[in-house]
């Protein structure tokens, strides 16, 4: 088996864990992408927590299996959550994503973003704009969103092809893909099994939606529905890996 | 009549009212589910408000005919909002419902939730782990969620059987369904029956949602119609209740 | 050309620009509101920005072409960030709609509401109730929202009779059009034809969107998918504008 094929096995591998048990993932995110990842976690079988009090934060991370750390809407709790939340997950060797949103537009974010980066090592998920805003920067696996969305980490760097441009149209899309891969990587130990599990699952359901979607309100519920019941072999079956 | 029957009739006359006239919910919950919630309360013919600003919750709380306490993502603004509101409405005689969501993961949610029950008679509306980490207190009314609900009051034990293991997969299901049992608790002076109609209201519509449903998406979509369209008539046949 | 007609056509214009191009719109909204905000946006080509958070609001702002104030959940962030984003906004000849949600229950809020207003001359889009709680006031278009729809701007008087019962059951349906209508007004050098062209646009996605739901929850759906499918023509031939 080649690389990318060794990839995939574990990546359905770990879609089918977070099937089977309850993943807890707690997510630090933005308020406006809050309801819709809690659902996309429950439509994939994890387990959301919410709370960004900072009182209250660290002790949901221990509660939890993995991290998200999103900074859209990164108010003053958010800022104080996350750092000792991150803390708290990689005393404990549980795995985080980072989702740098629209970092390029505030000093504040982007200065934020480059600090919890150099706390240790994050799988980092941008798209190409909030990358370059970051610059170089050490990872265990960085995924950069596109029409074609990129993996690069140690022992994997390929494209991802699925999905559906209606996926465009449905806020916090990518928000909550970032919580799939951080449930997803709490049940391998391989980061970029996670982010394509997490690619694949998201494209493949996205394009069974918008077979069936009239515009974007009919696919974000076909979308949920798609990524409850698709079966993890048409995932296997249906992911397309490009160079 | 039994006991059952009677509260059955008193929550069918609830639902009916707060169906004729519009019943103002105003409900300090959780930032995933503010969205949701206001939609249920809409779509039961009731009126939500939903901020949580310490400067404004208590003069929207006069404004409202009941109160609605959900402790999920409890941060500064809530804390401070919630006893000032709660004293309000105490003191103007109006119906409160308590959700101390996850409180046993937090000692900071759980002393709260404790505070809030000294400060009056509310109606405690719980799961299982959460009504342990609270212990025994002082409630008018105390519902127990899970497979089958339970509702435990002066003048009414009971479960209520309805449901669908899709509501299970839909973030906010249980936070709505506490803003909806304030409304009928505004509009009955019996706090079980308001719970009775609740569980009866929500759990119907989630059957009837359930049979149309390809999965959590389309089943959050029709679970709002069906609140929205069921008869009380239908209600009234198809709730279970058990000893 | 009458007045009606020539604002119609401008207002069908820059429905037409929108859709063509990515108008970003910063929302300075409700906690409720952000998410369906933001999809009604996408759903209509622009491009929503959410973040509240005093330090970053005026660096979103600068990269927006147009600003809505919403004053639902006004706590401590909003309250700093708003006028921070006003004046930015102002400064760089940017629109903007004020949309002030129940003013007439807290008094922090109408003193608020005003003080927005004597910064310059906004869109005002309220109820009767929040008109009657602001009294006069200089704007350079006010909308009040009602069973007929108003619009008073200089060279524009008029009603718009669109729209569908179940826009009043699904919550944050008014916050979007706000939202819309900034887009718009960043299209169009007359802020009364950008009123108008969301009252029409709103009004008639959501007939074809009642035509088809089963209720609250498969109307919003529906309505997401007509505001991205219906046509600029449609819209033009179904607005009924009254005096």
């Amino acid at each position: 088996l080649g690389q990318q094929d060794r990839h995939l096995e574990q990546a359905v591998a770990a879609i089918d864990a977070v099937r089977r048990g309850p993943v807890r993932v707690h997510c630090l995110t933005n308020s406006v992408a809050q309801n819709f990842t809690a659902n996309v976690l429950l439509a994939c079988g994890a387990i959301p927590s919410m709370t960004v009090s900072p009182g209250e934060a660290p002790d949901f991370t221990d509660a939890a299996d993995a991290l998200l750390l999103n900074l859209g809407t990164l108010d003053a709790d958010r800022r104080a959550a996350m750092p000792a939340s991150l803390d708290r997950a990689l005393a404990q060797g549980k795995q985080v994503v980072l989702d740098p949103v629209l970092c390029q537009l505030s000093s504040i974010r982007l200065d934020f973003a480059k600090q919890l980066l150099a706390s240790g090592r994050l799988i980092l998920k941008s798209n190409r704009a909030e990358a370059d805003a970051i610059g170089k920067t050490e990872t265990c696996c960085q995924m950069i969103t596109g029409p074609v969305d990129r993996i690069e980490a140690p022992g994997l760097v390929c494209g991802v092809e699925n999905g559906h441009p209606l996926m465009d149209k449905v806020v916090a899309m990518g928000c909550a893909l970032g919580a799939l891969i951080a449930a997803l990587a709490a049940r391998t130990n391989d980061p970029a099994s996670a982010a394509l599990g997490g690619l694949a699952w998201f494209g493949v359901a996205g394009e069974i939606a918008g077979a069936k979607a009239e515009g974007p309100g009919s696919f974000a519920v076909a979308f949920l529905d798609s990524l409850a019941e698709v079966q993890t072999g048409t995932i296997a079956d249906r992911t397309r890996i490009v160079p």
